[in-house]
């Protein structure tokens, strides 16, 4: 990304690896104090991504925003919600869609990420900023695993902000057609401090090692021959 | 619209003219019974148009849900929020463009539409519905008054949800190049109870008279050569 001066950029941070890494690529090239992060809740299983992004935050020094939006998804069934009647399925993504077939998988909890793109957005224009970053990335879609992750579904948002701002505010999603092993790579060159972020969807003291975020992760961190400093 | 059958739709209902005859013809082509109204507090100045939507979906008998996303305006000074500084304009839109230029007015709320569309997106699917609907008309969006009411933006929003949902719902907003003295025509002719609706941005007892909004709802009921009920 160019440097770029005299703009306010607001980050979507769910206090996992992709948005932290986006968060420490924000910071270098926009400064902190032009940088918002926002972390939302949605009715999930547990507090430990907020809790997560706090830290992060804090550790960037970066000014931070909440919003609870879990009543928008009273009537849904997905199995990340802590209402929810559905387990939480312990394999990898690819696994589930050779078991079920392409598209969204249970852990897809309807249009979250235009939601909270759309969130960012107001808070983003009230707050001047110029730019909303999101952290969606390659492997998140493969398969229309999480529709709202794709490239097609951030160039139709991006285009949406955009208009609907009278071209007051974009969107940029570096990394949606990167791996998430691209992105750890990524962010163990700027020193991310991945010790503070979380990832898997159980909300246990340690990662659950079998969720397919977790599995993801791990995969992550080992295709850069590095580990995982949560694990450590 | 074509009758369909089979398929259950969200109505986007703030309470006032353009919503209350999109629902009546939602009612008509679906089904009351395949209809569900969400009604959104954003933090506006008054409570007037949240218990005319009330109104208007126990009339049409169809089940409602409302939500209160007022934290996410929080630090934005537009005048329709109670907490701004800034009064409401007493002025037709045309008017303020002509002192002020081309763009968003003062009562735009920022990205307010596609944060109510992401999130009717969120809950229709959640309730099962493979429509939303969306009364935006084209006098909103003259001049780029209200941005995120626009043809384009429409357009925009209707890919982000149908890519984002992974081809499970689709946006449609049969009033985008309508104007307000159309809907009101159409309306009408469905005998949509419009003593029940709410338009003005003050919460009187009576329609201010003075707001950009209620100069434009006068004028739709008279080139209908038809008197408005809520001053009759």
């Amino acid at each position: 990304m160019a440097e770029t001066y005299g703009e306010k950029a607001l980050v979507l941070c769910s206090g996992g690896v992709d948005s932290t890494t986006l968060l420490a690529m924000a910071v270098k090239r926009f400064g902190a104090q032009n940088v918002f992060a926002l972390s939302i809740s949605y009715g999930q299983r547990h507090g430990r991504e907020i809790e997560a992004a706090q830290a992060v935050a804090a550790f960037y020094g970066v000014q931070q925003r909440f919003l609870d939006l879990a009543a928008i998804f009273a009537d849904s069934n997905c199995s990340l919600l802590a209402h929810s009647t559905e387990a939480v399925p312990e394999s990898s993504y690819a696994q589930q869609q050779a078991e079920g077939g392409d598209g969204p998988v249970s852990t897809y909890v309807p249009f979250r990420n235009g939601l909270f793109l759309s969130s960012a957005a107001s808070m983003a224009l009230s707050l001047g900023c110029s730019v909303v970053l999101y952290g969606a990335h390659h492997d998140d879609w493969a398969g229309d695993a999480y529709p709202d992750c794709s490239q097609a579904f951030v160039d139709a948002m991006g285009a949406a902000i955009s208009e609907g701002t009278g071209g007051q505010l974009r969107l940029e999603a570096p990394f949606v057609q990167l791996t998430k092993a691209d992105i750890v790579r990524e962010g163990l060159a700027l020193g991310v401090p991945y010790q503070l972020t979380w990832s898997c969807y159980e909300g246990g003291e340690t990662p659950c090692g079998k969720c397919a975020t977790c599995i993801d992760r791990a995969a992550a961190f080992a295709a850069n021959n590095a580990l995982d400093p949560l694990l450590g």
